[in-house]
């Protein structure tokens, strides 16, 4: 099964659901073989996900997912981009709204798909230093958003307390970065 | 905002599309202070992703994901439980249909969620040891699986290679096992 073999081309579908943020729809795709095969997609605006620290702490946020029925679930800062919005105005728009904050130093972190069997959602990492409050920060008090200052020396401590995949990834990937520094 | 304001309720939903092995319902939810909200969920069944090696190399797949629009994502074996399956009986029927192989050694990993804000996926990592040929093993042509050795030496590669959450996640666990082990 080479390459070539693989190069599948779009040639139809159609939206089965189209909701507020999410829709979801059946592709056709063609193989060189000529197979054709249908696949459900669920289409997604893609997310950002702001790993962020000061010399001390972490800030991470709890909130509740009503999708995987938990009231507490430990998390970055993160939000879904809108419509046409660039990865660094989503990124410093929640940070401002989940916890409050602003930054003066930034980096790329890598991306990556949540679940490529079914999304295209991809996920932007990225990292924030040099915080401090942010006088315009009008958080949304429905996101029931509780800030979280986690011990910076206990990253372990908060990926053991964690299902959450950007999370999961981003912590890691801090982990990493950190290791190299020292 | 305390874990007590946060203890929402299901107070009902409808489901807006069933598809072959997603549904998306739109659910209610109420929160102790009486807020109702609705929230667009994607069920899924849950997945289960191998990480596995021999003493030399990693063994991964490189398949189609028309979700992504990428011919050649290179992943972990990897599939979707089944109606009423066991974690153990999917890593082991995946472990044969996609790469040919069947495991005597099987430690869970940490399990996690897919995109909490979206959809219910949880996806079980489990490790497979003392690989050997499956004799009985019968590949599904219709998914266009390579089968990629990767050595096992260059696990940062296999990292830099890949943006499939799963695999992501379960090559750093790998990744911090072995540095465990040294």
């Amino acid at each position: 099964m080479s390459h070539r073999e693989r190069e599948f081309e779009r040639i139809g579908g159609e939206t089965v659901y189209d909701g507020s943020f999410v829709s979801v729809e059946v592709g056709r795709f063609r193989y060189p073989d000529g197979d054709e095969v249908e696949r459900v997609i669920v289409r997604h605006p893609g997310a950002v996900g702001i790993v962020c620290h000061d010399d001390e702490h972490l800030i991470l946020t709890r909130q509740p997912r009503e999708a995987i029925g938990a009231p507490d679930s430990l998390e970055l800062p993160a939000g879904k981009l809108e419509e046409g919005e660039d990865v660094m105005t989503t990124a410093k728009r929640e940070l401002a709204e989940e916890v409050g904050l602003a930054a003066d130093e930034w980096k790329v972190m890598p991306s990556y798909y949540s679940s490529v069997g079914m999304t295209d959602e991809i996920v932007y990492l990225v990292y924030a230093t040099a915080l401090r409050e942010d006088p315009d920060a009008e958080p949304d008090p429905g996101e029931r958003i509780e800030v979280v200052r986690w011990p910076l020396a206990d990253l372990d401590g908060a990926l053991a307390a964690t299902k959450d995949a950007k999370t999961i990834i981003g912590l890691m990937l801090l982990r990493e970065m950190r290791r190299g520094a020292e």
